[in-house]
């Protein structure tokens, strides 16, 4: 994957004309960029909003093998996961600043390739690169995201402010990003114990683009204004619907009860968890990589989001002393607890 | 240097868990921070003021070995070279994230020194950590931390103000720093040919405490507003006096005329780059990890800076087509490139 017809050292650019040679092409986007790349720092101008700030890191070997995933979806995938947390914020991502550290296995049109993704996101998503670092390393490829965005104080939805009665609800389906991962992982599998085969990918592509390419939910802070509902917590998926739960019940110091014939799973994904041989309520509580939207209303906003195709509601908070219950399709409540999450899931499994 | 009496498993806490031990003692410094750690971003509020980001990432093996850094000074030195961007802007660094991707071989011990050098870094210079990501890696240690300071407008100072005439000043001392690494690299060549021997660092404190555990220079903003001088152009030294001017140059559009004899280096500096073979001159130019601040201020400002034992005098700026020029203590003029460093080095060592 990182061969190619020209292949240039990235030694031949050194550390300043990489730069310069993958940041040419920027455009600035927002008004509140007012210094972007080349400076000691970027200079933003948000006047009288607040700033949001995230951060995410990937690393080659932990978050992403180079076998299977291309490095211009690994770019544009970066980008994405980080804009998500600005978006569970209620705010809007505006800014971003991108380190990677490389090795000199890497060509100069490898790390092309990856700008080109992070770019390609940063296109869709308006928001301008304003810098970051770029450096060699000894062995794999990490990349480091900080994502700056902008919200004004009443719009900012945090974690903690889910209580008893309101309705859990979560954007678009899950689990999907999980199963397509493990089709990468099977067929890389089969590929390197007989290289001559062929990845068989086909007709896959809703699973492979919501693990290799996930969006950010962008339409949901949004819809949420259309629809004049303004959620108690928010959070987004990132390391799968339980522990997301666990986070919004504790921060909120409430309890939860999640319906396992509620949690929206898309029909391709539930088919292929089959042929795993996995079940797919596991995968949603626990696949993680979705980068949907996990919010808490109150009871009396049911109406306005009850028939919206972009959200279902999956479950209800309770007192905290009632602790985080998984209701199975079956009527068997199990409690939900943060360690031990393997063994509860053997249980529904 | 991993090695604890008692040595607790990364993996037995968990990365939640991790950040939750690590974080339990971070307090709240700064107005503008409105959320810290614990939520999908951080919030700040820098009301009518404008927002300064800067982001570094550090690679063992490349930025740092773990031979001769304890981990408590990498962590400060990790936040410190991050502030250095945001004075270097004349800016007010008041938040940072950090990042960190870390393998088994490190203990939660070892984690904990140097999250420990992080919080005294932010303690120093009253910086509030409000946010991170924290990830396992399958080789070595990598840090990616953003800074992100306050600044009225009118105070900014960019790399491109600089013009024709205007004065070149530098701060402090230059070289020592990396004189400090040639030390420690002699001294680990030699302890691991003989293991039994000792490091001899006696009386080279200052030149260690250069390298290992470097400050920003955060009271120069403070004295340039007391003095009553706005540098026209300024940024900070990590790669060197030679590539610093070369950034002012490009960005500023204008030459310079460097003075090697004004060039300030502390004499145990000097006198260690006579042991090493070395030329001090080099050291200041090439060397880095300095993080003094580099500006240009404009020639009626002169009387204000010429007393002060902050600030050094080491050239002028002059017409973009007269070039970078070194005048050497014996009166010869080499021209300063981008490239070819190595060769100008080799004619004046």
């Amino acid at each position: 994957m990182l061969e190619n017809t020209g292949r240039t050292e990235l030694s031949s650019l050194g550390e300043f004309g990489l730069i310069k040679h993958l940041t040419r092409f920027i455009e600035i986007k927002n008004e509140s960029t007012i210094k972007g790349v080349g400076d000691d720092a970027a200079v933003i101008d948000f006047k009288n909003k607040l700033t949001v700030v995230s951060t995410d890191m990937l690393v080659e070997g932990v978050h992403f093998d180079l076998m299977y995933v291309p490095l211009k979806h690994l770019g544009y995938k970066a980008v994405t996961v980080n804009l998500s947390d600005i978006y569970a914020m209620n705010a809007t991502p505006r800014q971003i600043t991108v380190s990677f550290a490389v090795s000199n296995r890497f060509s100069v049109e490898a790390v092309e390739e990856l700008y080109a993704g992070i770019i390609t996101a940063c296109n869709k998503y308006k928001v301008d690169l304003v810098g970051g670092d770029t450096t060699t390393s000894k062995s794999g490829l990490v990349i480091s995201i900080t994502a700056i965005g902008e919200a004004a104080a009443e719009d900012l939805i945090y974690r903690d402010g889910a209580k008893d009665g309101d309705l859990l609800c979560v954007t678009g389906d899950l689990g999907a990003a999980y199963i397509g991962l493990q089709l990468l992982e099977r067929e890389k599998k089969i590929f390197l114990e007989n290289p001559g085969v062929q990845p068989d990918l086909d007709g896959h592509d809703y699973i492979l683009q919501r693990q290799l390419k996930p969006e950010a939910r962008k339409d949901i802070p949004v819809l949420l204004k259309k629809l004049e509902v303004k959620p108690t917590a928010m959070i987004d998926i990132s390391d799968g619907l339980a522990s997301e739960i666990l986070h919004l019940c504790t921060q909120s110091e409430v309890g939860c009860n999640l319906y396992e014939d509620k949690i929206p799973i898309d029909p391709s994904a539930y088919n292929m968890t089959r042929e795993f041989n996995l079940d797919p309520t596991v995968c949603a509580l626990s696949g993680g990589e979705d980068y949907e939207l996990l919010f808490t209303i109150d009871q009396s906003d049911y109406p306005k989001v009850k028939a919206n195709p972009d959200i279902t509601v999956i479950g209800h908070m309770t007192h905290k002393k009632e602790g985080m219950n998984l209701i199975t399709k079956a009527g068997t409540t199990y409690p939900l607890t943060a360690q031990g999450w393997d063994s509860l899931l053997n249980k529904i499994a």
